[in-house]
């Protein structure tokens, strides 16, 4: 069957009905990769796969959520979508509204972001409004907005956003034949590991009559500049290279906090170092290019196996949230550099060591 | 089924055997989407279909062809693949080198390539030489090396890359259950068109005794300044904001000449402006992010639609060959401006003019 994007897919498990509308660019989908080189690298003899959410319409997990967010804004009447982000989630909101035909606002505190990361918000005819303020004034004049006006908030706060993520899940068990016994994720807002956590127990359930499913242990890491959650209180200013993780007081903070104990897993803390030590890695051992952020999986689950936290074998699953793309300038700065040779058979040659 | 990438999809129509060990990053399987907006905005009462091959892993179409490359080096005990390029070719290379652990060596010109077009080499640990010689030195290095060496030059005379491209073709038919009425794409080094045109007819032939598949009118477009096949002589100096299809002598000259006149179809000319009206168009009306040479396949159509071209309804598909985070540089210059304004309710409200 012709693949027609997330809501069709899964629409018995979403909040969809006959009368809404769709708004698709074809999301999801994603490919799980087997992981052998990696899984060498490391020396564990578990099954390492990794879901390469980078290969979604605009580079990130974000669009998952968003055409549901944006099906039920147009379903809903609304005029525009409006968010306050620096980041992927401006970049999905603008796209979608493109193809709803709806206005979208994207609010930003002045001065503090880079056009670079806006560029996908404009090109994709977003309203982008930088304010005179910092990133919790614009995100509750973007709220005051949408409770006054026929606008509809597309932050993570909304929660249709939750449930277009947790199809992620879906699509896991449904390559696997089940849930892995691991499931490693980087944390910073903490929306998509409630998400997750939401779709496989909502699977397990569906399919309790046919067959059990199993439920992963969920291992949530956030960067260690940025960990107010491993840290027990909100971090005034995180830091970390991860940008899309660097949140200092996550909007669903008590979820991914369930998710952890109901699944006996763990929030914890990997280091920039390790994040990009886990960049590199995916990079040059997988060839898969991904946003910093979305290597704080692979770190943290290069960290658990140093620690000897498997004993045995296992299926294990990374989450790569955003595509490499996104940061081609970290890229650079990591990468190895260009030479000069000279222009002939052996001076080429030789720097090869053929 | 759980997709496999598109060596082990379509095993029985691409050169390999049993014994071909299958390098793979899950390429192919893109979506076709349809494109209702632009539809209307173009005022046609035919189908239009947008191939976005932009989600390929490495972020363009020539990952279907790398896949069967590396393979097939890797099978053949290859030590190392090299290939002269500046851009996608590279990128896609080095990736799939790394996943078959695998040397990469791209050659470049010295000088004459901006650091951010190589961030994907670079980032997946390909040796990248920068030669003191222009760019055909760097391709006659390559075969030199290859001839001399067990390396295999992956650029796109490698017949491996054509076959592997071709399954794009295959894709929209098994899509839409028949192939395209028309179909647009850009054409640079002439590869591309090539391989779909030998793609469709291949399928063709396979499925001839099940039913009869139409063959499309195959529609190039190249960049006014770099329009080798339509002028009828290679340009020296190519120029257009294109860069992925700024090619002024085409490696697949006469093949693409055959596809054209086989399928009664045309290569033409969009100019740079044409190229990004159609680039906006894309994003703004349909939500996709596009490099700009991938614009070149809309700016086709749009010119034709113009032109009065389409008589009846027909089915249109329209080939977007990379993603617009290859190039963000140019969606800044060509977007709309970030505006300042008040962190208040009402100055947002009248921004927004609500």
């Amino acid at each position: 069957m012709v693949y027609q994007g997330v809501i069709r897919r899964y629409k018995n498990y979403l909040p969809v009905t006959e009368k809404t509308p769709i708004i698709t660019l074809l999301e999801g989908d994603t490919p799980l990769i087997e992981a052998e080189n990696l899984r060498v690298s490391l020396g564990v003899d578990s099954k390492i796969y990794l879901k390469y959410e980078g290969l979604n319409p605009t580079g990130s997990f974000k669009d998952r959520g968003m055409t549901v967010a944006v099906s039920k804004a147009v379903e809903e009447g609304a005029s525009a979508v409006i968010c306050a982000s620096t980041g992927n989630t401006s970049a999905s909101a603008a796209a979608y509204a493109a193809k709803a035909k709806l206005k979208c606002v994207v609010l930003i505190p002045e001065g503090a972001v880079a056009l670079g990361k806006l560029s996908q918000a404009l090109i994709h005819g977003a309203e982008v409004l930088a304010i005179k303020g910092n990133f919790d004034d614009a995100l509750h004049l973007a709220r005051e907005i949408s409770n006054k006006y026929p606008v509809v908030l597309v932050n993570s706060i909304n929660p249709h956003r939750i449930e277009g993520q947790k199809t992620a899940a879906f699509e896991i068990v449904d390559s696997l034949g089940d849930a892995p016994d691991y499931h490693f994720m980087p944390v910073g807002n903490a929306g998509n590991i409630t998400a997750y956590w939401k779709g496989y127990r909502e699977y397990r359930k569906i399919f309790q009559e046919k067959r059990k499913l199993k439920l992963p242990r969920m291992m949530g890491f956030q960067a260690e500049g940025a960990a107010p959650i491993v840290r027990g209180h909100p971090i005034k200013k995180p830091r970390t290279i991860a940008t899309a993780i660097r949140i200092g007081n996550p909007a669903s903070w008590k979820k991914a906090e369930e998710a952890r104990d109901e699944s006996k897993g763990v929030i914890d803390i990997v280091s920039d170092k390790e994040i990009i030590e886990a960049y590199r890695m995916l990079s040059s051992v997988e060839g898969l290019f991904v946003e910093p952020a979305s290597a704080a999986s692979v770190a943290g689950l290069v960290k658990y196996v140093r620690q000897g936290y498997f004993s045995q074998s296992s299926t294990i699953v990374c989450i790569l949230t955003g595509h490499g793309l996104k940061d081609p300038d970290r890229a650079i700065k990591v990468a190895r550099k260009v030479r000069v040779v000279k222009a002939d058979l052996k001076s080429v040659a030789n720097q090869m060591r053929l």
